[in-house]
């Protein structure tokens, strides 16, 4: 059992109502690698400049994460993303983009990390994407996520790639930009019909909704009063959703567990908002996951009362 | 046993992707009216002019609302109100507003709907919802909506008039304008602290959150793969939810309570929404009402897998 996952590992330069970073570890693989890693076994696959250091490193370490397929190019630097969030602290204003490293990134992985049991392709060129699958002879399970930069210039690969998973994650601006349907249920029923069993909706502080055979279901935002920075938060979504499968493909992805796993992905995205970056991913406790998955179920609960409806009409 | 809501009752020029209406019964009364009818007895306060006519009446008079408090003005017309939306289905653009009879609306009640056991006081001047409120003398429960001109337009009016309610229906949009707080639990709570013990708010297609004593309850927006008309959801899901909740007068009002109510809101909505103005609502079945309670529970439930979680970090 262990999760695979290819994307970036950055560092980001933040700011938001709530403060500034400089300079802090961030990237998709990142954030989801931290949240996955409370629940299985987790392999990072990336390449980074030679300003990742052992500081880094160790963050990743700490939690267990094998680094590995973390390759570093000597002579060039990290990929790094600035950006700044308003007071409504929804989309984020991109300031700067450099993908240094990334630019040639196409890798070549381990046979450890090609024998993972669940694979999670995050945001990156979708024919790295593809490419990345291909590589991995027989997982239980394969994730994807993308954005609107790639349903915009490369949205041929970006289809190919969906066909060949079984779990999409998008947001829901991506989802209709990819399928150019603004009624969501009809939009997702494209993606399905290109091959995922799944595709999970984030939805921001609304939350998530996921479509699958075993219908719609939907986990609210959590209600935070400090959202910090939402950076990141998508991607630990990402890793407690997959985190969280990779310890039951043994019994193969039933609903229930497929919806637990929409839950505990909301618990961890709900604590990545908390701090700057991968802060509070860093800290976390298993009561303290445990105890807001409980929170969600008090959240969503109701027990029908019968009811004898008068008759009228 | 009664529900009495005080509001406008219209008619509506109605543009969407799927079709137009050029006339047709409107208004937020009528909407709420003929949700809560499925649940208990109605009665409406509200004025029309003498374009408002047996056809109109009609459709009142088949799902047994009381119109005794609906008065007519003679040589005038009614409330008048144009919207249209576009493919996203969110918010209308008003193409044209009359107010017509509303404009001196400042109803006296009648014996029988001061004696209500829940009062809503639909969207109106805030002035009026009070002089309403204060005709009363022992609702077990009050609610009110409003809306962004009364925010702008009269606001301390409406400060007052929400301290003296004990449910407040609003959008998402209209609370963070409320209070000029983005951040949504701190914006609730702000409205808490005027009086109310609840606050709904309305998110469209992502659903509805009640804050109240009983903590934090989310229901999702149901999955409509063909929305006709948005128009009169948020009236139909106060209909749904007082018209519930005047069943359990008796027993106070649980948190389990108010969160069926918010189910049966979303369902009253969800129908609203399948055809132009009060269509579906006019022609509902108990069956399908409690068939939907169902599709909720069904979309919202988990059941927690014990999960021994790897130690890590």
């Amino acid at each position: 059992m262990a999760v695979t996952v290819v994307g970036s590992v950055a560092f980001d330069a933040l700011e938001t109502p709530h403060g500034r970073r400089e300079r802090i570890l961030g990237g998709a693989a990142t954030h989801f690698s931290l949240a996955a890693s409370y629940f299985t076994d987790v392999r990072v696959v990336g390449v980074v400049g030679d300003d990742f250091g052992p500081e880094q490193l160790a963050v990743f370490e700490s939690h267990g994460i094998d680094t590995s397929d973390l390759s570093t190019v000597a002579g060039e630097r990290s990929f790094f993303w600035s950006g700044r969030y308003d007071q409504e602290m929804q989309d984020a204003e991109t300031l700067e983009t450099q993908l240094n490293v990334l630019a040639g990134f196409d890798p070549e992985l381990s046979a450890a990390a090609r024998e993972c049991s669940v694979l999670f392709l995050a945001n990156i060129q979708p024919d790295v994407q593809r490419r990345v699958r291909e590589q991995c002879p027989r997982p239980a399970l394969v994730g994807l996520d993308s954005m609107n930069y790639w349903i915009a210039s490369a949205r041929p690969a970006l289809m190919e790639a969906i066909g060949l998973v079984d779990v999409v994650v998008l947001n829901d601006a991506e989802v209709r930009m990819l399928t150019g349907e603004p009624n969501l249920p009809r939009a997702v029923k494209q993606i399905r019909e290109l091959g995922p069993q799944a595709v999970v909706v984030k939805q921001g502080r609304y939350g998530a909704s996921m479509f699958s055979d075993g219908g719609f279901f939907a986990v609210p935002g959590y209600p935070l009063e400090q959202v910090v920075d939402p950076t990141g938060a998508g991607d630990a979504f990402a890793g407690g959703f997959f985190g969280y499968l990779d310890r039951h493909t043994d019994g193969g992805f039933g609903d229930n567990t497929l919806r637990c796993a929409a839950v505990y992905g909301s618990v961890l995205a709900s604590f990545a908002i908390e701090s700057f970056g991968s802060e509070r991913l860093q800290e976390l406790t298993f009561a303290q996951i445990e105890e807001r998955f409980e929170d969600f179920r008090r959240m969503t609960r109701f027990e029908s009362i019968p009811l004898a409806l008068r008759t009228s009409g």
